[in-house]
């Protein structure tokens, strides 16, 4: 492990002539322990500077190295699952000079992004997928008839998710070249759950023993040659039996040829190993690297759970840079369910393998019988509450927003249909930031909106996502709330919580001239533009809507009347999002104003501070002046 | 089985009398089986009228006598994975007397549907649902103390979804009271496909066979008390060494209990084990059973596939009655995406265990390298293409509208985001028919068009269809096309294919006083209602857009702005639909004229013909010229 103190005099010498694999591929064998150390030095170095996944990318350094030194890419297509793993994937292949610009605006992205190397196949940042492209290029591949291999590094926790599965079981079947390396380090993001993660690292349970142990007892003593002893080996044994009951067994199961377990920071032998596959194998192969999450540097891998992602920090102790900024939304989220629950022993919470991430790790430890980890599995998540609503319990179910998208069938047909009473609760709603477009949470608005018997609604600020929570929990049908990443307003709490009337509205400022609905955390910046409208002359109203379903027709429409002019804006695209609503009513009740719509356009939105990404798009103070007096002029 | 000539003739003497389960539960088991027989002629008689899903009904006859019989619903919980082998179920559970009208309109559903019994656990009709719904409820029992049992049946071709497996996943790991039966008989809709499915018909490959066998040997030499003449015993016998890798071991791994398999058609043995497991295990427990799909009906036994969901039949030839009506957009689809595969070799095709329901039969046997039959796995089925897409090849993922529901993430994520030349066809847009609201495809516009750097179509007609699958084919990026169920409009056939420009429409029809907006399957009812309307003096401009997205602005515009009012008219939700986008447009462009959006409001919309469906709410040529009326006299 690098000795923290030493780790700002190191030289990165050999990484430094690296401009491509192909330079890595002219070091000697006995170079490229030099070179991990390096690697890992320029990772953490940046990642102090400027937040990242920091434990990810350091458990797969040597497996980086390896990789690129065996395999011929870019012609050999290398898949990165997820993507945050990438550091070191990034130094090697033409970024070095960049790096520090990591999820920097105009940086480089902390994720493989096709438009910035033809090193990066796919566009990564949600799980699970690298299976399924992989089996797509193979099977392109073998049409072709090229002879590239395809190599997909899929982490375990990653392997939770339905999408891995289907993807392994199709790919057992097609039997095309695909290399699947199962990067295993026990973790997804926090520790992994589930039956699969247990078989996995062979910490099989007595119950699941005492079974196969049954299984193999019986199938032995059907053959006549077997006797007695080796029965009673068996049975005194629970090693030797745990040895029927491998990870191979199971993926040989699904048609895969298994190698492995390979320790994962031994160059020399992932070396041997990926040699030897791509010289002499075909077919599925998986291979199964041992690593150790955030290897190499103490705090990280003491304490991976915490460095998966983490914000700038002081290499000598690993301790985060003072934040500045209000409690979080997701803090407030996490302790007002935690409150709610103590009321109500009904309530309970599912997380999707992110019970830190979404503020639930003190429910987790006050009400462990009422928390569900269910993994990396977003619709198995919604469709599980839906059962737990069925019996009367109150499930909310928080999964940030961009990957809420995993699961609408399951919130139509699963949840909205038969019309249960669970909680949707969407974080990172709107743009996030340094994580960029696989992140942003901008669709959901749009893609909520239609279900019916849905009701949805945003806070403008974290007080009034208490008393939204505490609504939604006790409506008796389907809701979702979403709100930002980030810091809340620093409004003060209100010691009792609420239950706002559902589909209405709250008019915050009356006003003569134009009609602001701001949706959610642009309520505040609505708020400002409206003082600043007010020096321009122009008399603003703003309501916030509270509901983008249902919409408060009366309140809105009055105001729309006597205003005379609309300007919606919302941390959303465009496209059937709030605005959208608006002007549906608008148009159902023949009001005929001018109306204009604030929110993203038809294109994907790049990464950097969310500010930035606001301002870019018109969405901060000065843009809902100028859109304000653009209506204006109508 | 049952003679086809005796069907007439049979009574149902004991089904006459079961008005509940509890009617059931009276019977001696050795009157049991004479009721099988009552429920299937009541299943062909009725199924040979209404049409249904008579196969996976046929299937499961004994087992749910069984499952009734031995487990106290309703206060057990009896899950159906997809619903529709629900018949024999309804036909206990107090719906015998309204089982004629299964599938018709107001009549009872084709599927479990809870509004219409309190047996009737959960909504269904999409697939794998059951294990997490079950998982879900047993979790909410042991909260609250209660013993009562959860029961889930899923089929084998279920299990193929990634849904499935999550529950699974979970399930082990979190240890409550579910019992999972596998309703095993080698089909999805289709003969199964995927790794999984091999593994538990127990067809291993010699690949598989010879990579277990090495590791058995491997772990049996390493016991000092094998000797060699175990091992050559085991080497010798396949038999011998199938017999340690059996679904039981997989499913033991995942720490379910399994037991089976068990034929499903004896009803003693059914009854025993359920009996078993309800009185003496606890925890998840998987029951293997064996079955034969179609079972009991000659004609539906050997051919279960084709008898999987049918039309109205006749009962002593199996023969459907004869169909009025064109050609079926299906039909087309799949017949153009041959001739576009003839002409170039990159086109493939992909379908999540539906070749027959979306068309392509035809492509797989002309095409079988280019073919890729998926599974019951939506998600995949996208990102393999994409994966296909970046290699090349110009993939055509044929799934049904409300199916696509399961990847919008995919959708988003692996396909638009790098801007993928994948084709989404997506069959049975808009509503279905009798099948109901879990597979009417009335959200796909609205979940479609906020997405980025997709085009998203509908054709006018079948001809319309096969220009646009060649416009989508060579389009470089991401296409879908949304095309309803059912016959097409009877139009000739172009022999040659167009490339029709992108966001592009057509002016149909000039007129003055208002313009009519149709999308897809709506665009003739609208010529017809502008005929109509002339009659009233009225004259309508119509427009097919061809394009929802991008829509043709200019076109659209300009005939608004000439006649002063538009009707948007769509087989889709109104809320964030085409109706909304041309709503953008006008507020964009600043055109102030009176719209009138007709589409579907916010509820779920029950089954009945489709064109009852569409009469009721208002899409029908008589709807479109009441709208058009009420939108004259703003």
């Amino acid at each position: 492990m690098l000795m923290i103190n030493a780790l700002q005099d190191q030289q990165t010498e050999l990484l430094d002539a690296i401009n491509s694999p192909a330079d890595l591929r002219r070091l000697k064998p006995e170079q490229l322990t030099q070179l991990t150390g390096e690697i890992r030095t320029k990772i953490i170095q940046t990642v102090a500077n400027t937040g990242g996944h920091l434990a990810p990318s350091l458990g797969v350094v040597e497996l980086t190295i390896a990789l690129h030194y065996v395999f011929d890419t870019p012609h050999d297509k290398l898949i990165w699952d997820v993507g945050h793993q990438s550091y070191a994937h990034k130094l090697l292949t033409g970024r070095r000079d960049k790096f520090h610009t990591l999820r920097q605006y105009k940086g480089i992205s902390g994720f493989p992004k096709r438009s910035e190397s033809e090193y990066d196949v796919v566009e990564a940042g949600h799980s699970s997928t690298s299976i399924s492209y992989g089996l797509g290029i193979a099977a392109a591949k073998d049409l072709k008839k090229d002879n590239n291999r395809v190599i997909a590094v899929i982490g375990d926790g990653s392997m939770t998710a339905g999408l891995a599965f289907e993807g392994l079981n199709h790919a057992g079947d097609l039997d095309k070249d695909l290399i699947v390396i199962l990067n295993d380090n026990e973790m997804s993001i926090s520790p992994n759950v589930g039956a699969m993660s247990s078989f996995l690292s062979r910490k099989l349970t007595g119950k699941t023993m005492s079974g196969l142990r049954k299984h193999v007892e019986e199938r032995l003593k059907s053959l006549s040659a077997v006797g007695e002893n080796i029965l009673n080996v068996l049975r005194k044994s629970e090693e030797s039996l745990k040895g029927f009951f491998t990870p191979g067994m199971l993926f040989e199961a699904l048609k895969f040829e298994y190698i492995g377990p390979i320790p994962g920071h031994q160059l020399d032998s992932l070396i041997e190993t990926l040699q030897n596959v791509r010289d002499n194998r075909h077919g599925p192969v998986l291979i199964h690297v041992i690593t150790t999450k955030g290897k190499g540097y103490a705090p990280s891998e003491h304490n991976p759970g915490d460095y998966h992602g983490v914000g700038p920090f002081t290499i000598a102790n690993g301790k985060p840079l003072p934040s500045i900024g209000n409690i979080s939304y997701t803090k407030v989220f996490g302790s007002t369910l935690c409150k709610l629950a103590r009321e109500n022993d009904r309530v309970t919470a599912i997380t999707a393998a992110m019970p830190a991430g979404t503020g639930l790790t003190s429910f987790s430890q006050q009400f462990p019988d009422r928390f569900f980890d269910v993994g990396i599995a977003e619709q198995h998540a919604v469709t599980f509450a839906a059962g737990l609503a069925m019996e009367g319990m109150r499930p909310v179910v928080a999964i940030y927003s961009s990957f809420m998208q995993r699961a609408l069938d399951q919130i139509i047909h699963d949840v909205c249909l038969p019309d249960l009473p669970v909680t949707l609760a969407l974080d990172r709603g709107g743009v996030v930031g340094d994580d960029g477009p696989t992140h942003h949470g901008v669709f959901d608005l749009s893609f909520l909106r239609f279900i019916p018997n849905l009701v949805l609604m945003a806070p403008k600020d974290e007080n009034e996502l208490q008393h939204m929570l505490n609504t939604a929990v006790y409506h008796n049908g389907p809701t979702a709330i979403r709100y930002p990443r980030g810091s809340g307003e620093g409004v003060e709490l209100d010691k009792d919580l609420l239950r706002l009337p559902i589909g209405r509205g709250e008019l915050l400022r009356e006003g003569r001239d134009v009609l602001l609905l701001p949706v959610g955390n642009r309520v505040y910046p609505a708020l400002a533009a409206a003082d600043g409208l007010k020096k321009l002359g122009i008399d603003a109203a703003v309501i916030n809507p509270r509901f983008i379903k249902p919409l408060d027709n009366e309140l809105i429409c009055e105001w729309a009347e006597k205003t005379g002019r609309v300007v919606t804006i919302e941390d959303n695209v465009k496209k059937g999002g709030f605005g959208s609503a608006v002007l549906q009513l608008l148009c159902e009740v023949h009001l005929k104003v001018p109306v204009r719509l604030l929110g993203y356009g038809n294109t994907f939105i790049e990464h950097g501070p969310q500010q930035i990404l606001w301002k870019n798009h018109g969405l901060d103070v000065s843009g809902i002046i100028k859109g304000t007096l653009e209506v204006m002029k109508q």
